[in-house]
């Protein structure tokens, strides 16, 4: 396979590669005369230069700012942190209401941040959420929302202790969540050390062939209207992944019980060949990583073959599995029950930074995988 | 002047009026078959029925959940507290981006957050910003909305620990703070005691003056394209006031000083009708309030006068002036510094929830004031 050709839903490998605007070019940053497309730096380009611009927080409660996918504050002397997670679900950009059921909606706008919270090894806490609604929604649609709202708060134990609501053009839903944990505990991107095994918890690429589906299903049915009787029960496992991704809440509870910590961590929502450059790029290593090695489940498979395409693409660039990329300790490896993960590579030197993370593909050639992923600034949902 | 009259810009007393459908309709929340329309239950019917929905937290340490204007939760054994909000700005629902300067957007994102902390007498300390980018923004422009950011970092002494950024329709800022307090010295709405003072700072009326003077402003230049030279210095103070309001951190830490604490506070996001409902629903009490004694700049009273309009009209449901209402026992009223409030009613017995806020006008009639004030359901920003 080209893991790196760009597919119909994975901007091209280009986009969204951490922020450094293209060489040669004048700093989009410096003038204010200039008008630089936000294409150009792309979303984590954006962060970078907010992280710039605003310096290092100069409080020294704040243990980690702008830079992992929570906040870490110290709230006690004693040890104890708090962290916080801001994560927004807006219409036409990260869902499709004509697919989305407001249940799923409710439950997938907590899952996303709860998610960013375990990816630090922390439990999450609260949420405060805020809705944006537009006009034509109907009151009984808000409230099978927040009935989503209430299954994620009993799935993950957490308490919403803040809302509001606003008019909005379309519906959105903003999440804050805030969880705790002792500071040696959290794990952050950064901690990755040569001889680590690369892990990831449960199956990758599922969300992504579940879109896959939605999408192909809704034009079907727009094409032959009430004629059209669609099964989507070959594909119940993908559409479920996509709709309401559950976050991998137990996993770190199961670790912490093992007594295993891993050294660095991250959640994939943007796929695993970007996630796996965060961390490279935050521990300053390199990566190998085993196309056989990918953990794809036997629907994903199905789903890419349906549509002819490289289920490979799926797992490393399709996002929105929320599951969990880690690195352990290879002596750590044992400690952890073998059915809730897989080792998919190791933690290498980082020789030559084009070479940052390498994909050995089952046909055995070894090639540097681009971080690709989804950019929202690139695509819109379909 | 008729206070309950609806001007151009502030929806009919009868909307927004705290969440109760009309009596002898069908409950709107309890069939899934039915559409009912937003506008008939308002943003507070809304918030209402996601607590009803999520029911009281579990979680022995949430102090305050989803009823005042931030999250309260125990921190330690010790007494401190953290409090939590979160607001977002939506570019056609609140702010129009044809005059909204990036820098003041930045600012008033964290303002309307802080002053939420604000009204709860706590000290703001944390935030995390997540802007929506539509495409065709400008790098260079988002960079001049971190600016603002910045300054308001300045300003209220918080530190921006997280940040993130992603495609949309329209430009939107959303913003949560945390902020931090000993639990007994938080302020609720609830608390007013029959007898209180009702006081405000600063003045009110102005950021509603200011919009009206942007959007007339807007309408001109659109008619008389480039021959038309606004002078906009008359209005400079509203102008501001209504782009980039402070929120009055100084208050509450010269009260903490002079060891003044409110028996209620609320910030006036919706107009000085619309709190005083809240303060007077949550407190169970009734409130006087008195026309002459409203505090209004000149430049306010100039502009009404400009339009046409009756000021008190501003006043009262303007909104977005983020000023502080709160009721103080008269013993206390002394001990403020006299040019940083005005008193401008009493709390009184509740006997009739018809007349839950009367309101004297100029003239010596006493009305009952309906709570009125924006409702974004109704409106989107011209």
């Amino acid at each position: 396979m080209d893991v790196n050709r760009p597919s119909s839903h994975s901007p091209s490998p280009e986009s969204g590669s951490g922020g450094s605007p293209g060489s040669g070019s004048t700093d989009p940053f410096a003038g204010s005369d200039q008008h630089t497309a936000i294409s150009e730096v792309g979303e984590f380009g954006l962060i970078a230069h907010m992280r710039d611009v605003l310096g290092e927080p100069d409080d020294a409660s704040v243990v980690s700012g702008i830079s992992d996918d929570a906040a870490v504050y110290r709230i006690d002397e004693r040890g104890r942190v708090h962290l916080a997670t801001s994560d927004a679900l807006l219409e036409g950009i990260h869902f499709d209401r004509t697919f989305m059921p407001m249940e799923h909606l409710g439950f997938k706008a907590l899952s996303v941040n709860v998610s960013d919270i375990v990816a630090m090894n922390a439990t999450p806490r609260y949420a405060i959420i805020t809705l944006g609604i537009p006009q034509q929604m109907s009151v009984e649609m808000v409230g099978t929302l927040y009935e989503g709202v209430k299954q994620a708060c009993e799935a993950y134990d957490i308490s919403v202790v803040g809302g509001d609501t606003t008019g909005a053009r379309g519906l959105q839903v903003n999440a804050t969540v805030i969880g705790e944990a002792n500071e040696e505990d959290v794990v952050y991107r950064q901690g990755a050390r040569v001889g680590d095994k690369v892990c990831v918890t449960g199956d990758v690429g599922a969300s992504y062939a579940g879109l896959k589906v939605l999408v192909a299903n809704r034009k079907q049915m727009q094409e032959a209207g009430d004629d059209f009787q669609p099964n989507l029960d070959p594909f119940s496992y993908v559409i479920r992944r996509h709709l309401a991704p559950p976050a991998q809440l137990k996993a770190i509870q199961d670790w912490a019980e093992a007594g295993v910590r891993p050294n660095s961590m991250i959640d994939i929502s943007d796929g695993v060949a970007s996630e796996a450059h965060h961390i490279s790029e935050a521990s300053g290593v390199g990566m190998q990583l085993y196309e056989p090695a990918l953990p794809i489940s036997v629907e994903t498979r199905n789903t890419a073959t349906e549509f002819g395409e490289d289920v490979s693409v799926y797992a490393l660039f399709g996002g929105e599995d929320y599951e969990l990329l880690f690195t352990l300790p290879e002596s750590k490896v044992d400690d952890l029950d073998p059915q809730s993960f897989s080792v998919i590579g190791e933690v290498t030197d980082l020789d030559d930074p084009a070479e940052r993370v390498m994909f050995q593909q089952a046909d055995g050639e070894n090639v540097p995988l681009q971080p690709g992923g989804f950019d929202h600034f690139d695509e819109e949902a379909e």
